[in-house]
């Protein structure tokens, strides 16, 4: 395979710097020499580095640039910037560039943008931004622009792009191809044509694959697929999302709630849609919001100080327990020494269980059907785990302390709380999701209480017990 | 838009059942009714309301449905059951109903995929059995199969369709459409060509709608894409996964080490990939493996336990330190009810940081450029929440024994174990990935000793300067 280079090698007469280096990172030396084109205002050097880039790596230079060197980049450019490239770098990125360009530079970018990538551009803005912008645009583009912008956000109808080839059900699949080799304002890239009746309802699709492999003197209807759920443009993304993985979809015509044509996705927003829930799921667990590498220091410390004052409440929580037990441990300092591993190792067991049951709620492999079967299996794997790490930390604790009862007293309470561990990592994010709390964020808070709470206690109270010593 | 069904209204002359409900979850009658028909060996029952679904949902069946019953849905289905629904279930239900079905029934079966299914299928049997399935099927398609066997396990090779159309270069686009009307066996669907070299070496794709936007005597040449960079069939699977993502491909070439087409990836398939990639952070930082809401009690016990025995290294570890202080926790007790705190504020700081880190390795947008911004970033963050929290924490404690120094004790406690958290769930990260070993599966385990060691050896050192007592 030849060497990795995005830069067409007939624009430039030097050897062309690679890109990306082998691992698909940007290369140094290609940034070092945008940097040293910027710094020399040097516009035609720029644009034989960076005008044939793709949007992507135009979107990853961006972002990897100093600050004041993204509004030089893009004035170099001129018109060789795609503004496509603005959909693909952080949101706080994109909105401190769009601040320092005029509004009137901005629409002209737009203009030549697919609706669902100005749409995505300016979804984010402050309103009067937004409003700024679009009174700089054409009427047609502006009316399309507005109309996704009032759809709700997340929703498919701020997602689908607004060009699309549909025709009429009696057409032949020959004037389809004539009608497509005429028209202008085709979408930059499509997959399937729709078919609709005289008042725009969609009627069915057809793939191009299929129009390619079809007699010209056929009739699109007999070719097309019938319409049997179409995506609805008030729908949230990530059932889409859902329903674009389930079935292997590449695009989807969207209706409005006349079931009349409006708007296509494809799935390469819809790729990220995908991408996006599963991140979230593992951002939610570890109490991060959906900051950005590119986000301020005081960004990132607020979002993040909520979920630690919230886990707190749990740490004093457990504090109560142990307070219960003052004398116990007074008594028997060994006690203090211990307790940690029965609360760590439930706190771990807990995670597991619960991971897997906020993927399977998300994933809906985890439904009522299957339940009982689950919660089954989750009491044996936690009562087999308790009885091998009782085994093992029993036998640690006899011969650190040289007392088996302090062994036993830890094995028992090791047992209690791997049981009460696989109960409510499994349990909290099924009850938490039946009221509609998304249990990818707020579970982990609460099964970390049970598993501190139940382990002090299990481990002190079994102590105070078996030892006979003071409360 | 009209209520769900996937059923075909003209095949069933009672009112179709919905295949799901509002949430997208299986229907319970509906699967009531196919469990009754499989019941009663009711075979065109059982075709009316299953032969027509899309094989994402007749997956889904599959898996909701009694392991013996599974066995009899297929037989009961005959000719109408779709292999493909295979590739859509879980590893384990797959496994087990490949064993029990006859060889020369599966390689039937088989024989009518899209050679990538059938891959997929194939890969995870035991040698003799794909050898034993791959002997019945006709030559062509066996030879085929089994060179994509060979290819290494999750590399491109192994996902690829070897179904594909290619052209020469001096065809016009007007003989590619003619040769696409005529051609038998073409790929289920496709949305771009190849064009190769009388050595079938690869020059360039070109996208179905260009084909079709461009008049008949054009040269295919001069309409292509040139191709920058293919996809090889050794890549690994996660690096092509990153690419479709990156440049929002829909499917792109695979050629083998001489630039030989030799197959196409979808990006259906990629899809998969791409979130299975996401799913494997979430669950390697919770420590569990690629476990399935399907797999047995002594699969999921054993890949677990693995993890609670690491950290029960860390756990001791940390009991190891807090016994280097048995004297000071005997002196003043309320050091032993406080230390769990400062640990797990130190945990569950670490483990924000460290979450946002490994998806930042993974994603590439964290790398050795803005390592330094980062880093500076984390350590501003780690000062702010800890001051932050030390206050409320300081203040929490002297309140409730009545001891400032206590409270003042705690609180620089918490600052130091806050710091320690962002810089460890930032480096070790980092440095396990320079090392080459994946951050996501082992960063926990070391964060969490940090947290946990400089957690209690912070408070309880502090304590026994502050408070002049006994080590």
């Amino acid at each position: 395979m030849s060497e990795a280079t995005e830069l067409d090698a007939t624009v430039s007469s030097e050897p062309a710097i690679p890109v990306r280096d082998e691992e698909g990172h940007l290369n140094p030396d290609f940034i070092a020499a945008v940097e040293a084109a910027i710094e020399a205002n040097d516009e035609a050097g720029l644009r034989t580095l960076a005008a044939d880039l793709h949007e992507a790596d135009t979107g990853d230079l961006l972002e990897t640039l100093e600050a004041e060197d993204r509004g030089a980049f893009i004035r170099l450019l001129g018109e060789d910037f795609d503004y496509t490239a603005l959909t693909e770098i952080d949101e706080a990125v994109r909105l401190q560039l769009l601040e320092h360009l005029p509004k009137e530079v901005i629409a002209e970018g737009l203009g030549d943008l697919d609706s669902d990538d100005a749409v995505y551009i300016l979804e984010d803005l402050h309103e009067d931004d937004q409003a700024a912008i679009l009174e700089e645009l054409p009427y047609a583009d502006r009316a399309q622009l507005q109309k996704a912008l009032d759809y709700p956000e997340d929703s498919a109808g701020r997602r689908m792009q607004t060009e699309f080839i549909a025709v009429a059900q009696y057409w032949t699949v020959g004037q389809t191809i004539d009608y497509m080799r005429e028209a202008r304002d085709l979408p930059d890239s499509f997959y399937e044509i729709y078919v609709v009746d005289p008042a725009f309802k969609l009627l069915g699709s057809v793939h191009l694959d299929k129009i390619l492999r079809t007699k010209r003197n056929e009739k699109v209807a007999s070719v097309m697929e019938e319409t049997r759920q179409a995506v609805l443009a008030t729908e949230d993304q990530e059932e889409v999302a859902r329903r674009f993985e389930r079935y292997n979809l590449v695009s989807s015509a969207v209706v409005d709630e006349n079931e009349r044509l409006v708007g296509v996705l494809t799935v390469d927003d819809i790729v990220d849609v995908i991408q996006e829930e599963a991140e979230e799921d593992l951002r939610a667990l570890a109490g991060v919001g959906d900051e950005e590498i590119s986000d301020t220091v005081m960004t990132i410390a607020g979002s993040r100080l909520t979920w630690l004052v919230v886990n707190l409440g749990t740490a004093i929580l457990a504090s109560v327990v142990i307070a219960l037990f003052e004398n116990t441990i007074e008594a028997m300092v060994a006690l203090a020494v211990l307790m940690p591993i029965v609360a760590s190792m439930g706190g771990n067991a807990g995670t597991q269980t619960m991971t897997v049951a906020v993927r399977g709620i998300a994933t809906q492999e985890l439904s009522a059907r299957n339940l009982v079967r689950v919660l089954n299996r989750e009491i044996l794997v936690s009562l087999l785990n308790g009885v091998a790490l009782a085994l093992l930390i029993g036998l640690t604790a006899w011969l650190w302390f040289d007392n088996i009862g302090l062994g036993i007293v830890i094995g028992g309470a090791i047992i209690i709380n791997m049981l009460f561990a696989g109960l409510s990592g499994l349990l909290i994010p099924i009850v938490l999701d039946r009221m509609n709390v998304d249990p990818a964020i707020a579970s982990s808070v609460f099964v970390t209480t049970v598993t501190d709470v139940i382990g002090f206690f299990a481990f002190l109270g079994i102590a105070a017990l078996w030892f006979q010593l003071p409360l």
